[in-house]
């Protein structure tokens, strides 16, 4: 079950090679750090020129330390990095920290050297991380390798950038986050990122993943890793955009995946995908008290109109709810709060909780005991009272009590349930908030946190697993219309009839096996119907041999398919297809189809194989769904069938590594069943 | 041009009707307040029981003061409201600020209590603010009548809620925003939120007007006088979703008005519309500057990677572009930066900022002066090497004084210029960052509060300003069908020949006059379609009076419409529709029509009348688009003819006031021109 990367993260010895005294120098604050577990185990600092280092001695060469060292960090010029890994793995090193720059980012030179570094580093059984790297450091072993400190607490962060981490750090502070481990990325010439993401699945000091990561190595394990995890994975990443795939390749040498390819994974596998460093830190907020919903269903209070309406708002916002109260949960809070309170949903204790704090308190007790919520938002005010003595602004010193009382009964309100609680405070530094983040309530400044922090505890909507990819098959030898239709007709797709044509001859012979109206196609062209090589709704014989004639004038293909004509009556034609991304493998896309696939752009996607049940779930949640149980009067279509055949194009596909793309269009859904009406495929 | 609020915002006498010595009254904090400004006119404190309120001696009743009273605070109980007012403008009071509550928000008896009172206000040649209010301050005259005290400044802000405006306060101030005026909306029951707009956009103490609405009382009028303001408005709002429309109803009587409404109310008049405190400070403190975009092509730069790509996605998620850099500029940079630096766009200083802060400058003034480029945002690490210093992290002290060196730099070279900068900083508060905020240029902590800001100093998009509405029309008597579709013909709208029959004689009749093939539509179905009273396609004579004999025998419609079919060939369905929202007036609707109208929902709305260079506009910005330029071998259809036809139907529309909903739908869109197929319009 993945690498051992014990000598990683809990080495019996360390070395630095590289230490300086200059405080310029990484290789400087890199011993600075390392020699702080110095009690935990040995750490040798190496500089070839001797001398001492930060007080210390330092030895001139791995080699002259004279006894074993298990993890040795690289920072050395890139001029002298071959020599100083060998003499580490001479030395024992099972473990290498590659801190020198100037490999796979500067060019396909530099890939060469960094792959034939880390071939050696497995033949002699170590793992390495890097080159590239700013180091790693593990709170839970006292390992501090990295010119960083990094706060204790719960989350490994694996990042390609240091100034995000060091962001990220600033961030987490207030909500009382803090690292387990941490891993510079760098180039993943040898340790990956799944690599890491497998180990730190593992790793009991660990109750969150963070990722910020520009080249996920191996998309598909990634993906799979962590939706084996059973921690939450909290995904930062860039190039969703043309601006920033521009510089992920000029600054990493990144393949960047494409956005929809990284989001549908990241669907796939229940990882929390986030854009910016402060969504991170409020998802893992979120998730820092495990708890999770079991609904999308909020009740949100305030005292004062205006936060509750904004907050209601940014749930929706969010993708959760907002329902109207039950009458017993209204007729609880009509009991416990004043005749001008709203008790529907925003409950608005209008001006109450101002003269008596309590009443937070219990309208909080009555929303976490409702059946009909699944989560709780207090919004606005709360806080303030308190603040004013801490210097914090705020008002009402006579009510700071009342206040401080208020927030200790919610915070064991919130032990006693299972349901999760989140406060936006105007005062999230207030001793009222800071009682209730100690009993692990998020507390957050900003609405829109609440509301994504709220969501990031709602059950993933399509949290759907990975499904392995199945063994390949014979691979397809050519791939033009009829050879691709034959293959997917033999996987058990259904197609109208078709016979493939040379001549009028041929042509008035398959007249005479199938009826029209017909379908002209020419053979061996891509595109066929921008080309002009489709004719439709050809009533008989007659207009056949016409547009046959006339399409042969006009294009001269060396070959035709007559093809039965479907009856479109009722029928919706979806886009069905897979491509082969060089990271995640191969990606289903399903979508409204036909001529209007590309305006519409209602397409979806997820990994490849697509189970039946995951293939509805994606056509469900089409924004033109509503198209398939029937508008204006029209029957519905039947969405299983489709759902069926997705299976069947997506497991073929998935078993054809050879094929680059394929694709289904139109996929013909009518209300009794499904056919293809064409299909096109591209060999790698 | 207005009303005169001169006597609400610098009275010449203020006094306090409801002044207490008990803390826990309203009177008492707005008294402690009003006292401030007793240098600049006199404030009289009236008590019904005399006595001494905050150490002065309180005056018994107005009438009492003996002198007259310019304005008058009433914050008595609801009982002795009316009483109070009625003294007041016998006592010779030009403004009142009504703190009161009991009214509109308690249903209809008291908003008819309040509309007496303001009729009586009005009557008297005075102006009141509320009921149900909780004052109003102005900073530029000294006049402080609400409960708070709010830091001077720029901003009005316009607030149906206090707590949310408590919010805003602590927001504004690290963005160095403060208040030109406050003022809490209450019930608006004479002065309204239009009436205040109209006259903070006179006020030359006001550089941007934040408003925070749930009623909008003429939302027409607050969008006419929005557009004309001429100075930033941002619109603050809830009841976007169904949980705060219920709150919004029950807790200030507001009739809310629908997202899309009020979202397309806010482009044509140019409102920045926002959804939370946060976004509103970040929108102003982006036009704190007064700078405006000429275009959308931002500039990102960084030092260290991450950042850089994590921005630019932000700046192209925020409506932006993030285009690469031409060659003259990339030299420049090329010249002034490390070799290792990236001049793509992202620029990424690769580490050269660590070595020489200096870069930074360089680089910001390369961008600020490339052509290609409209705006420039700076994002990561900048300020933490001086931060260090303020005890706020960040490291590098040795480098400080470069990176001090180097924001003085920026700061004059944005002085220079009229582009944006705005910088996102992991140290917003460093001296550094407070270097460039001095000179006007916005700092977030929060990636994607920077892109939002540039986002904020772009042009609009659809910015079109309000349409004024035409003199009415005489009133349509019957709305059924062939009436609607003969007004609008007559309008100029294009329909196809059609005639109303009762029996298969005049059916007959009907088709000597045009020829096949025919539609024939029951009348008096408000859904014909829904209800199978439409039949298309029918060839010739024969099939329509099939058609007729069972539909009639089916529906037994008391008349219908034989109509000559259109050629549908190359065409595109819109649909075209006018409601008349209750606050918003005539809203104008267009979107892909037809039977898929409601599945794609692909719609776009606008005030109504519309002329057709707008209406183009909406049409060219929808999802679909594309198909109005022929998609897969289709030819183009004639989109000015349609948006021709949008300005005819909405013109129409605007100037019938007695139609509550208006459509025509399809609106078929050919090649060579538009024909209005189907239309249906309800009396209001």
């Amino acid at each position: 079950m993945g690498r051992d990367l014990s000598a990683l993260f809990d080495p019996v010895s360390v070395a630095v090679v590289g230490a300086s005294d200059d405080p310029a120098k990484y290789g400087h604050a890199i011993a600075a750090q390392a020699i702080r577990a110095n009690g935990r185990r040995p750490v040798h600092l190496i500089n070839r020129r001797g001398g001492t280092v930060l007080g210390r001695t330092a030895a001139t060469s791995l080699s002259a330390v004279g006894e074993p060292v298990d993890l040795a960090v690289v920072s050395v010029p890139a001029a002298g990095f071959e020599d100083a890994v060998d003499e580490a793995l001479r030395c024992g090193a099972r473990a290498i920290v590659a801190i020198t720059a100037g490999f796979a980012e500067t060019g396909d030179a530099g890939r060469a050297r960094q792959e034939a570094v880390a071939e050696r580093v497995r033949a002699a059984g170590a793992v390495m991380v890097g080159p590239n790297c700013l180091g790693l450091a593990d709170n839970t072993t006292d390992l501090f390798l990295a010119s960083d400190t990094f706060t204790p607490g719960g989350v490994a962060l694996l990042s390609q950038s240091g100034n995000l981490a060091l962001e990220l750090q600033l961030r987490f502070r207030p909500h009382g986050l803090g690292f387990s481990r941490f891993v510079s990325l760098g180039n993943q010439a040898d340790v990956t990122l799944v690599d890491l993401l497998a180990d730190c699945a593992r790793h009991e000091g660990t109750r969150a993943i963070a990722v910020y990561a520009e080249d996920f190595g191996d998309g598909r394990a990634f993906a799979e890793a962590a939706a084996d995890a059973g921690k939450p994975v909290v995904l930062l990443t860039a190039g969703r955009g043309d601006a920033s795939a521009r510089s992920a390749q000029s600054h990493t040498g990144a393949l960047t995946t494409s956005a929809d390819v990284v989001a549908a994974a990241c669907r796939d596998a229940g990882v929390e995908l986030v854009a910016t460093p402060r969504e991170l830190t409020v998802v893992l907020a979120a998730s820092h008290g495990g708890r999770r919903t079991t609904g999308r269903r909020v009740a949100v209070l305030t005292d004062g109109g205006g936060h509750g309406v904004i907050a209601a708002d940014a749930v929706e916002t969010a993708g959760l709810t907002v329902p109207e109260l039950r009458e017993p949960t209204r007729e609880r809070l009509r009991e416990a709060l004043w005749e001008q309170s709203a008790v529907a949903n925003p409950v608005d204790l209008a001006g109450m909780g101002e003269q008596d704090p309590g009443s937070y308190a219990e309208t909080v007790d009555a929303l976490l005991a409702a059946e009909e919520v699944d989560a709780v938002l207090m919004t606005g005010y709360f806080g303030g009272y308190a603040a004013a003595e801490s210097g914090l602004g705020g008002g009402g010193t006579a009510l700071a009590e009342g206040e401080r009382a208020a927030a200790r009964l919610i915070a064991a309100r919130h032990r006693a349930t299972a349901k999760p609680l989140v406060v936006q405070s105007m005062y999230p530094d207030s001793p009222s908030c800071r009682t209730l983040a100690a009993a692990g309530v998020p507390v957050f400044g900003a609405t829109e946190d609440a509301a994504r922090a709220l969501a990031a505890t709602a059950p993933g909507v399509s949290r759907t697993g990975v499904t392995p990819l199945p063994s390949p098959a014979a691979p397809l030898r050519e791939t033009g219309y009829l050879e691709t239709r034959r293959a997917l007709e033999a996987a058990g797709l259904a197609f109208p009839a078709a016979r493939e044509i040379h001549d009028v001859t041929e042509l008035l012979a398959a007249t005479r096996e199938f009826s029209g109206p017909y379908v002209l196609k020419a053979l061996h062209l891509l595109h066929k119907s921008d080309a002009g090589g489709v004719a439709l709704g050809l009533a008989g014989r007659d207009e056949l041999v016409a547009a046959f004639r006339e399409m042969h004038t006009r294009l001269g293909a060396p070959a035709y398919s007559v093809e039965a004509m479907a009856d479109l009556t009722d029928g919706i034609e979806l886009i069905v297809g897979v491509n082969r991304d060089p990271r995640f493998g191969p990606v289903a896309m399903v979508g409204l189809g036909g001529v209007l696939a590309e305006a519409l752009h209602d397409i979806a996607f997820t990994l490849a194989p697509v189970p039946a049940d995951r293939a509805l779930h994606l056509l469900r949640g089409l924004r033109t769904a509503a198209l398939l149980d029937g508008v204006r009067g029209r029957p519905p279509v039947d969405v299983e069938a489709a759902a069926r055949a997705v299976e069947t194009i997506t497991a073929f596909a998935a078993a054809h590594p050879e094929i680059a793309e394929i694709e289904v269009n139109p996929l013909l859904v009518r209300p009794d069943g499904v056919l293809a009406l064409d299909s096109r495929a591209v060999l790698a």
